[in-house]
């Protein structure tokens, strides 16, 4: 092929993130097949702070690499987004305290707080609405032809929202399934463009319906495999073995949150002793970034530190880069998003977003047929779909009837009683962040 | 309309039931309309005694009731299906001690034991799926223009596994919808035939999605009106209060099973506390029926004793001599019945087995056309769809794999791990009745 | 029951056409269950004259059959309206002199030129449909509960636009199927009560799937019947034998009008004979409604005279009140009626307007279950529902292309030259009436 | 990726067909990536001489290429299939000249004769389903992992015939498709690959949805340009300017074919001038083959002749060594193929083939999800598909009923009557072929 393409730029809101030397990073690895001209890191009030430490960090990994890459720090998101090729977003409205928070209210009442399952990806969801709605706002208004990268978790419900209530093009982004494939690779010791994985379901419940090794189908050997050996976890799930018999009777490749439906006793149990003796996740990550921040802030550190690692969010930045070089470059090769079902997956609705293999192009991603699911992954897909739908109309409209079904429908909530506290408290405790519900 | 009706012949598999009084009085009640010549009563060896009993009851009541309906007791099924009209199937596998044990193996691993729902449902469906296809393959060979009448629990995936297995005409009963009716009515102090309510889900997992009185919509002031009130209980549940938000969230009319899946903490918990003081509810039925048969025994009796209610299933008779008649004299009245969905609602396979509002005439029922249900009932029926599913896969093919699935997704299961072992507990302690897994 | 019924307001929009003393017959004869008690006959400017002779008709046959129901005659179509409970709307625009135009066009082009049917039906939804969004308006602001009986063809289409674009509650009528039942009725020498289709299909392209006389399915041996005898033809349509083989390898009942699509050749030659000895349709029909306006002078006529039959419309009065009063009477009885598909026939978009089997209660007609067409009738619905598709998205936005496109595809047309040059000659002359091609 | 090939055999059904020099050329041209060891050429007795002919060439060819693939002639089809790799099907049931009595007898009625459309290619169809179901059992018993790669027309129905009669793997192709790339290529003066075109439809009823060059969609500005242009043709269809105002009235890229549909009129006139003066296209490809055959004979000739281009079947080597590559090496590159819809085109049923956009690799070719059609293109397709449906329910079964209203509802056929006439004569002329209909 032979066209120009222009020089971009990148918005990054949520840029004072620990994550974003891991974004930084790509943008170096991959500077021969994308011209990036601009960054624009672009944070709140609060996190002013962070951003300075994290942008500085950036620019000496830039300065560095010897690229001709303008980094902006910026409080003023308006800025950021105005003319913008890319706006990737991966802010956390409340911070790492309001995350601490969606885990422990549920454990109050019994049952798993996880950052985006189950109650506590609920409170991150109806936190998240309201201020992803608004920078929709500005992309429709400053950056139409932008493309919104979304990798603020709960990341399909996020990207539904946007693709329901705004004129933006988005696609939602979660490094879950790259590290599927990378842990398959590992298991077998090759690269990992020699395994293949057709995947399908949604964000964090997505599932390899079949995978290859250099075009062979090695899903049967793999299961059992996988019954009899340790495991695929990441780093941000408590680590566990699979049950030999559900996997093995499951047939297709569950993706680690899977652990949260399919074993809550014992992942119920793991996270309450977690709780007592280091602290939850939420918690634990809190004293990361602290390091990592101070890590971030020295001016001699001018690559991504290894401690990074310890964090998750492995291979995120491969995720992002991956897509937008392919978008850029008009690659049509495969990759898994977040997109609008149409039709993918006959057993979700036309207009709920799926987690699922695209063709990657200049007009964004175009998802394979999937066709029919198995009966044995379909109900839990469609009941938390339900719950998705439903968490959406309760956080673009503050309907609290909505709210409470979708926690009531959800399968990590035992009960419309334990619903019902589990909702009173996430609303009286962010409160601050959910003005759709107090107006 | 002016043709001649033939006489019928009627076959009760599993006749020796302490309801077939409810079913005889039935057919005494609508003898105007319902020219029922031969009634079969059939059972097997075990359950001889109570078929002498109950068998000469009926004899009495036809007696008394002047009607030349001929009673034929046998443990011959060939003989009782052989050219009949209809085969009403009210049989129990393993009896009324499978039925304990159902109850008592989920309450073991703290998951709720219920007859019809959950572990126990499973269990139940996994011993009948043999007999109803021998069942069925007999109809087939003797009458092949019978229909069947199914009202062996859990009758929504027996009637999915006949269609799906067999050529026989079936139609699947049960009394909770009538009975919602029936409710209804006495809460606004009217006569049944002035309420109608659009229902639509699975057998014991139907919804009221509109409930009118004179054709007025009432669904809003209803469940107003129960969100404060007391109740809408059957006798084989325990009696408990809707949880007040709930209702009012959910916006529908939830059928009394529906508390299984909405207040499972709760049921668990009264669930246990009733095992451990008067024994779970088989245990309870089981004097019941001992005391019911006694009072049978009486030659001097010769009409349904009142003590029979207690012992649930009230409108049984009501529901199933609606039907027949309904078939037989080409009505085109609108019952609710279970039958292949066919695109009824959209959200569920075609061959799926729906529970939903029928127009019933001499060439069966014909569903109303339902469309898409609202998201907030939508998850929870499509799960326990693929459960049902699985059961049947499971209950045909004897296929442990689908089993495992099956419990494993069903809400009241909280895990893979707990599944299992309720599975390998049912699969030992029913061995005698489960054929297609001990090959 | 026993529920006090309102006295009811009606709305005839195009209350001076000639069918009118049918429906005021129809309101007689229903008196005892329909409490009409005001009846607005409303009409446009120039069809001044005969809204006062047909309306004074009208007051003639009241009086005689003394109901205390009052007749105005209006051409104020917001009073008539007003409050109104039904809304009939029976209006031609353009007149009979738009009809025999719509008729000569095609034929011009060598093309079926008939008046609901093919660009003749085009014509007239292309006229029709910003005259029935007005009144719509009209609806939503002054009667917003009231049901519009939509009468005026094409009746599918302007359904379909009616539930597309506005807020009203509507059903669509025709007297296509009980005219069929009429036919099978008096095939067989029983009351129309014994015979009941399955019917499924569009407006004028509807097929009976399955017939019965008393309950028993005789669609083959009618088939087979119809195959050697002379027809089922209503007076609108020249009557000409079906054919023999069509009809045994069809397998369904078709509709008269399925003659245009199967019998293309042998129907255009006819008219193309028709035309040029006795006039067109049209042209024959305005003779008779001359003459008939005549008769409807008499000032001693006090009923509907039996001339009118020629008229064509057969059953049109039986129709309409039968909808009516089981609306008013909350039947839930089974009618043929125009409703938003929303999953009856599966191979149809859920927005579209299909013609089929519904239960008719106090809320409206609530559709059968049809599932999935057989492929011999399949193909021809869903080409036809693309049509109406593009004349609905053609007649409310003005749009050439989608006017084209619709001719173009439509069975009758054989090219898209020839139907470029039909529509042109449609908006040239029908421009008067076409605001939406002209602003 | 490192995996070791096997070498490959590849069995030619119709081997001694005129293009079989073009498929050589194919094989030559890939052989640094497709390891090509055997070819089968099989042909029937008939064929013997032609089959000696094109063998001998096709044995220099290779010769000339220095390649070590050994050619064979048989007229043992099973000796050919066991243990293929690949099975290619290009055969003719009945010859050249059963192709000449297909354009022959709808003529005579007025009624466009085309190889594969319409009439002529539901009777090619009729001749076809016997041999390839024949073929299709072989396979299943000696090659069982073979693909089937079929070119035989009509594709679209024999691919579905297989997929639904069978177990063999098959994958469809044309070369319509690659020749409207090629075309648009042209026109803007860039490479093939530069050139993405969004396929979806049916065989020879394809539309191109979204044409991109580098990724930029300039569908509209290609639109205009083919209004203004002279054309899109290829060899055997008669060239004719597209009507200017369909094409910007359809906002989509037609395919070739459409004109037989869109174009009826004047597409008959041509045909039947054409079959006046220079014969049926069948009776010029005779003249030509005659011609082709005289020129293969040269011994010295040892390349494909340029004569072999007038024969039509453009880039037909490039469409199959493409496809074959690209499941050999397990490409993941996108194509166009013929295979089960399973949801990818929402309109169509999931059992259904279709022609769209696949990505192809060593598991075969996995379709991109297209959703929902615009209605001008939907019911075209629609009713087009049911006529496929009828025509293999024909083929399969004999089925009388279900030819003729194949027929009949196709869009190039005017009324059950003539769709009579030519069905008998269809029959009759090719008694010796259609041995389901003759038992």
């Amino acid at each position: 092929m032979s066209h120009v393409v222009k020089k971009l730029k990148i918005a990054v809101i949520g840029g004072g993130s620990s994550y974003t030397p891991e974004l930084i990073e790509g943008f170096i690895k991959r500077a021969p097949e994308l011209p990036v001209s601009e960054i624009y890191l672009v944070d709140v009030e609060q996190g002013r702070e962070k951003l300075e430490i994290v942008g500085n960090l950036a620019k000496r990994m830039l300065d560095k690499a010897g690229l001709n890459i303008s980094v902006h720090l910026t409080l003023d998101r308006r800025e950021a987004i105005s003319n913008a090729d890319f706006v990737i977003t991966q802010f956390r409205v409340g911070g790492i305290d309001a995350r601490i928070r969606d885990e422990k209210i549920p454990l109050k009442y019994g049952v798993i707080g996880q950052e985006t399952t189950g109650p506590g990806g609920f409170a991150k969801a109806l936190r998240t609405i309201p201020v992803i709605l608004d920078i929709c706002r500005d992309i429709e208004e400053l950056a139409p032809d932008a493309w919104l990268i979304n990798f603020t978790n709960p990341s399909g419900i996020i990207t539904e929202t946007v693709i329901k209530h705004t004129g933006v093009k988005v696609l939602g982004l979660c490094n879950v399934p790259v590290n599927m494939v990378n842990y398959v690779a590992k298991a077998y010791g090759v690269e990992m463009d020699r395994v293949y994985i057709q995947f399908a379901g949604l964000n964090h419940l997505v599932w390899g319906l079949r995978v290859y090794l250099d075009g062979e189908d090695i899903t049967q050997k793999l299961i059992e495999q996988l019954a009899s050996d340790e495991n695929m976890t990441m780093k941000n799930i408590p680590g566990m073995q699979w049950d030999k018999d559900l996997l093995k009777s499951l047939g297709v490749l569950p993706c680690p949150y899977h652990r949260y439906y399919y074993m809550k006793d014992t992942m119920l149990e793991e996270e309450k002793r977690k709780a007592t003796h280091e602290g939850t996740r939420g918690e634990v990550v809190k004293k990361v970034e602290r390091e990592l921040f101070e890590l971030y802030k020295d001016p001699k550190l001018d690559e991504k530190p290894p401690q990074l690692e310890k964090r998750g969010g492995a291979l995120y930045s491969y995720t992002a880069c991956n897509l937008i070089s392919s978008i850029v470059n008009d690659k049509r090769d495969i990759q898994v998003v977040n997109v609008k079902n149409s039709g993918a997956i006959l057993d979700l609705p036309e207009d709920a977003v799926v987690e699922t293999n695209c063709v990657i192009d200049k007009n964004g991603a175009h998802s394979l047929s999937v066709g029919r699911l198995p009966a044995k992954i379909r109900g839990l897909i469609q009941v938390v779909k339900a719950y998705e739908e439903l968490t959406i109309e309760a956080g673009v409209n503050g309907d609290y009837n909505a709210a409470l079904q979708a926690l009531t429908i959800h399968p990590l909530v035992p009960s419309a009683g334990i619903a019902k506290k589990i909702l009173d408290d996430i609303l009286a405790e962010n409160r601050e962040y959910l003005p759709q519900f107090f107006k």
